[in-house]
């Protein structure tokens, strides 16, 4: 059984720890992180091995009376691969630390490719992740681009595409923090990011993306714009998106009109912080013009990236080579399923 | 086993059907509403009998593949007694059939204490609802003032209590319909009602209150000034309110510093829709000076009273005489303990 270590314990880190807790091919060896107050408190309550990324934050720890297993180089000693989850400074730095010791690790979409040399999603690309010493799971919103893409693209549909993406300004629980407030804000360069970081996982995908801050915090909703290679019906992309176990057809005619709705259903399914593991994409306001196609969606930004990063782990592990079967168990693992 | 239907499947309703469903001295009857969308789909996946309010909603329900139970009647046939957790005017509308089928029944805050002639706070007065035919289980507001006032009370500490409530806007999932935005809006009457309502279950409290929307949908957050009967040390006060099993102490200096942070623990804790039956009280923040006394608090409008209505059910039905007995039960049930 692989160990895999979690090193920061935020929005992403508390999720994978869950995640990877939840699977019976793996398993968790501990989180490390430097916080002290009510956010670690759900890894005492889970009663997840905890270790102090530094000394300050082992006496902090120690005086909140919380109970350490050790610091970093402990938990690494005992790991077999780490996810990283640490803000994009630290993870920076904690590379050096993973690659000095050989010990094989994971990044979110916030590093750079070049950081690992592979990025990764996993109906895309699983296979070349097969034992690599390194990847990088890509951020919330390029892994929908990927998904919803790779999709078209596997039923031969896809010309090009361009999105815009409305991005929530920042995480719930951060909105005292960093929020903005009867605004939106766009980023200044198109192409942003988004489109050309999609080309890391799929170099062949001609996409473009512009995106703007919008003053919410539930989650990202993006519209595309997508030239097909050619005419084609409504149900011929419907069922190029069937093909994707993670895209979850939704209709705005059931009354899921807004993010809000959205996020209530799946708070209503039971997922842990209503978590949604899927891209959820409106079937009836989805359009087809000619060769053109147009539709929007829905994408967690606290959690699409989780299913994800439980696959890189097989993948970089060996654990599973058959980009199928991991999938099919972390869906299964998770409660990710075609109806609800 | 005493059978319990909810009509009305919404914010409350659905808490309260789930609530039912965890209790080993009290049944499920079924679910009643006229909603046909995701909402009812919830009660689908939780395999709850569904029964049609009226014949329109049965026709819609049945047309989308929702398999019935019945209609209203029938289920209240079932029923040893019935929470009605509808809008205002129906609920109104409703009463006369309960009334007329001899059926015990609950309903909420939104109704007038002479509705039932009788107002339900379990910590408060529960004795005095047993084996009545009706009682009104407060408003989130009016039980959280009383379950604060009450515990000073029990101490001898209470002269009278002035607060200011900041109101959550509307329910989450509602955001796209009723919500605000850029600004705050007052309740023109001072006082407010929430003040007064509590006096329908404790006439003797000397309470006065003023109110305001604020642009969130998260929680309400109160300011209280009390004046106390004596000058009494901030560790008195405390150990008052400590009496009380539904009051959560927490602390600012624990990171919890705004609503969104409140929220965000109740989900790292996995209760459902991060729902915090508790009241959150602030210890760090709270302040004696003299003989007056200043503190604040959250409530979650959408599950604080989903305890106090699991034990009306008791009370009412008369499986439970003994309150302490009763709220130990609930509390078990639904998680809540003194420490997280």
């Amino acid at each position: 059984m692989k160990n895999i270590a979690v090193i920061g314990y935020g929005v992403i880190g508390k999720r994978v720890a869950d995640a990877i807790n939840l699977q019976d091919d793996m398993k968790l060896a501990g989180v490390c992180d430097i916080i002290s107050d009510w956010r670690i408190q759900n890894a005492v309550r889970k009663d997840y091995d905890i270790y102090a990324a530094t000394e300050e934050a082992s006496d902090k720890m120690k005086s909140e009376g919380i109970s350490i297993k050790g610091d970093m180089q402990e938990l690494l000693k005992k790991s077999d691969l780490v996810v990283d989850c640490t803000p994009k400074k630290i993870a920076a730095q904690n590379v050096a630390i993973y690659k000095e010791q050989n010990i094989k690790f994971i990044l979110h979409g916030g590093e750079k490719h070049e950081t690992t040399g592979h990025s990764f999603s996993a109906e895309n690309n699983y296979e070349s992740a097969i034992n690599l010493n390194a990847t990088r799971v890509v951020s919330c919103n390029t892994t929908s681009i990927l998904r919803t893409l790779t999709a078209l693209k596997r039923a031969d549909l896809l010309d090009y595409a361009r999105g815009t993406l409305l991005r929530r300004a920042t995480d719930p629980w951060e909105s005292h923090l960093g929020g903005i407030m009867n605004t939106m804000v766009p980023e200044k360069d198109i192409p942003s990011h988004q489109g050309p970081d999609a080309k890391s996982v799929d170099p062949d995908l001609d996409v473009i993306t512009s995106a703007v801050k919008v003053p919410e915090t539930l989650s990202h909703m993006h519209f595309w714009n997508v030239k097909l290679k050619k005419q084609a019906s409504k149900e011929e992309v419907l069922k190029a998106f069937k093909t994707s176990s993670r895209i979850k057809l939704i209709r705005y005619d059931q009354g899921l009109v807004s993010n809000n709705t959205i996020k209530e259903m799946f708070l209503d399914m039971g997922r842990p912080w209503g978590d949604m593991y899927e891209v959820a994409l409106w079937e009836d306001m989805l359009k087809v013009v000619g060769d053109e196609l147009f539709y929007a969606y829905v994408v967690d930004n606290q959690a699409i990236v989780i299913p994800e990063t439980i696959d890189a782990i097989r993948a970089l592990t060996g654990i599973e080579t058959d980009a199928v079967k991991s999938i099919s168990k972390t869906n299964e693992s998770l409660g990710i399923i075609n109806s609800y």
